[in-house]
């Protein structure tokens, strides 16, 4: 069916490949060559010996049209990349007069302010100025060049290994005649994603079959992310009307669990929602601990609409700080449909918000019992046009139970502003 | 030097290699097959596609000795990583009688619940209990069993998807004879982490070079984290007395940095040493907005310790409920040292907490000046044995500025409590 460009990205690190660090940059990268219509056909991660990463590259350059490869560009004798993309691709090494003179210049800023001689820097400038022969610089990130090579029917781009200056490079890989040429013959398709909340993934998955599913153009995928349940489409030029048709089958037997057609969080959503109402929002929080409060904070802009928390883990916090009646804790405890109900009420009048959602739960492994299990959780809305509750066990570790509880106290205050919204209409 | 068996670890998932979801499982198996002394070579992530996987199935054949693979055990035609290994190691396919028994008993059951006839998973079932001839199975993930194939010198281990099914299935897989027969070909290695907070990644690079190096046995990679750096070591069996030679030499020059010589995160440290001198220990939390509560309870028994937070995004809030003096305010802005401190002051006033810190900055990307810029952050802790205080202007995005202030509270927290321990001692 997809007739695009065969993309490999090669990402070398020994800490990436023993499972140390988290690589980024495949994802990144991938994302970038599925954005721009080239197929990512492989991430390949590998150490820096000389064999892997030969291995992974003569690989990439057979059957790759664009192959990236990221890391392993610093001045060291470990940093084999540049070495090692020349002998894949057959050519020889040129030491570069101008990145010479270029890097020389940083190298000596750098001798200096160190009190060290330039002489113990030499040996590292000559090996990040020696470039395979035809390759051409696209700038400096410290002082390694990112570069761009053509070797037979594949283009081959090399970007230094942190994600910021591989990104910064990136950008100017696209600008190439190498890479444009290899663009202009890929068709980017249209990304789109659908959000759920509150079905299941198979029930999504089921949704979707019933709809039609793959084929004509367009490829999906499903993701349950913490209860939400993305649905991404991959949709060809020409496809886009099978797409509609597709997401409106999928859509109609589960209209009311979409919250969304875009890319802003749910956090996002939300302040979005409080805002086009004119309204403030703030969290009181046991068993997330803040996590609520942190999720709607990441997001740029979100002082304009939330005023602050109350993290009552203690249950002294939650009956000074949030004036939860001592007696509703005694009868019903911390853990409560009753105790969630004063928390957020109590929020609301002690930070002064007009929506407060408060979250209270056994996050676990310890503090379960056979009445309230380890992921129970008490969630309660409450704003100026009334409010919703919610429980849930949810299953899971530690983690998971919070991010769950996080993530459903999040689309608790969606769908109480949704509904107050809907009945205000 | 190393002379480990080699292994390969492959990924196959289509939303992973196009980086619409970021791979658990490479860097888990990774750091299992480091563990067990066997190198990770390389870790390939590739789509469902036919080409892709088989691709990768045969170089992985050809050069590990253990061959990892993951995903792609599902009922459904896109789900060809069985059909695949078995071509790969070129035997056939046999429909497995037992399995077939036990994954059709499930089957029945799903139906059943369902209420849909049992007819329309039966082909379902037969692809799942079909397996390559030879193959041992480990035992069913949902409906999918895990399998170990031995093909020439490779042991091929074929796990689940879902990473909690993988790690199961993985645990048993280390348990059959043939892996158990490379890994006796295996020297286990010693994995030992120094931490390092206040001091730079290239100067710990610099001390490690002087201190000799990689070799003899020893490899180490360095990593930074929001701050902290993370040095790793991989001691081969007869290697000690040099890495401990290598730490000596390496921690020596950085002693006042180095905090952590075990894996414990930063907030278990923290709570560690509030839990040994009986302090409760509280948050006051502006531009981090609650993610320093957080990570505090995201340690189990969080809730001995640690007793609440106030997120105090709004002025008023860090007036009224952390008792901030209006005109500390207006004197010094809500980002100063004055007010950090009155936030720290009134968050054991207000919340009783023996022990508080307070966070102060601009997250930026809105709401810089030129007197106060975007990444500006002041802490300030308090306890019963006397206060700390520091500012920073951190580098990069929101999410950065916060992560770091969060990271440098928890370290302002210890350093407060170590510096009263050893002035007590």
């Amino acid at each position: 069916m997809t007739t695009r460009p065969r993309g490999f990205i090669v990402v070398t690190g020994s800490e990436l490949v023993r499972g140390e660090r988290r690589d980024l940059n495949g994802p990144f990268l991938a994302n970038e060559l599925l954005r721009h219509g080239v197929e990512p056909a492989r991430i390949s991660i590998v150490g820096d010996r000389e064999e892997e990463l030969s291995d992974a590259l003569a690989q990439a350059l057979g059957a790759a049209e664009l192959c990236v490869v990221s890391g392993g560009l610093g001045p060291t004798h470990d940093d084999r990349t540049v070495e090692l993309v020349a002998r894949a691709a057959r050519v020889g090494l040129v030491l570069e007069e101008g990145l010479h003179e270029e890097i020389g210049g940083i190298s000596r800023g750098f001798a200096e302010r160190l009190g060290r001689p330039y002489v113990d820097f030499e040996a590292g400038v000559r090996k990040q100025a020696t470039i395979p022969e035809g390759a051409h610089s696209l700038g400096l990130a410290g002082t390694a060049p990112g570069l761009v090579l053509e070797h037979g029917d594949t283009v081959v781009v090399v970007l230094p290994g942190p994600p910021a200056e591989l990104q910064r490079l990136w950008a100017k890989a696209l600008e190439t005649e190498p890479v444009r040429r290899v663009l202009t013959r890929a068709q980017p398709p249209e990304l789109r994603r659908l959000r759920f909340f509150g079905t299941s993934e198979s029930a999504v998955a089921k949704a979707l079959a019933d709809a039609g599913g793959d084929g004509d153009g367009v490829e999906t995928t499903i993701c349950a992310r913490d209860f939400e349940i993305h649905v991404d489409l991959v949709v060809e030029p020409g496809a886009e009307a099978r797409a509609d048709e597709l997401t409106e089958r999928l859509v109609s037997p589960l209209e009311r669990y979409l919250f969304s057609r875009d890319e802003r969080p749910i956090e996002a959503l939300v302040l979005d929602l409080c805002r086009g109402r004119g309204l403030t929002l703030g969290t009181a929080e046991s068993c997330t601990g803040g996590m609520v409060a942190e999720r709607l904070t990441s997001v740029r802009g979100s002082s304009e609409v939330f005023i602050g928390a109350v993290v009552a883990y203690a249950d002294e916090i939650k009956i000074r700080e949030l004036g939860v009646p001592p007696d509703v804790l005694s009868r019903h405890g911390a853990v409560s449909a009753e105790t969630a109900a004063a928390m957020a009420t109590g929020a609301r009048e002690r930070l002064g918000a007009d929506v407060a959602v408060a979250v209270t739960g056994i996050a676990g492994p310890d503090g379960g019992s056979e009445e309230k299990p380890v992921g129970l959780v008490f969630l309660h809305v409450e704003g100026p046009g009334g409010s919703r509750s919610a429980d849930f066990v949810f299953p899971g570790d530690r983690g998971s139970v919070r991010r769950r509880a996080a993530m459903t106290a999040l689309h608790l205050i969606r769908r109480l502003l949704e509904q107050t919204r809907d009945e205000s209409a």
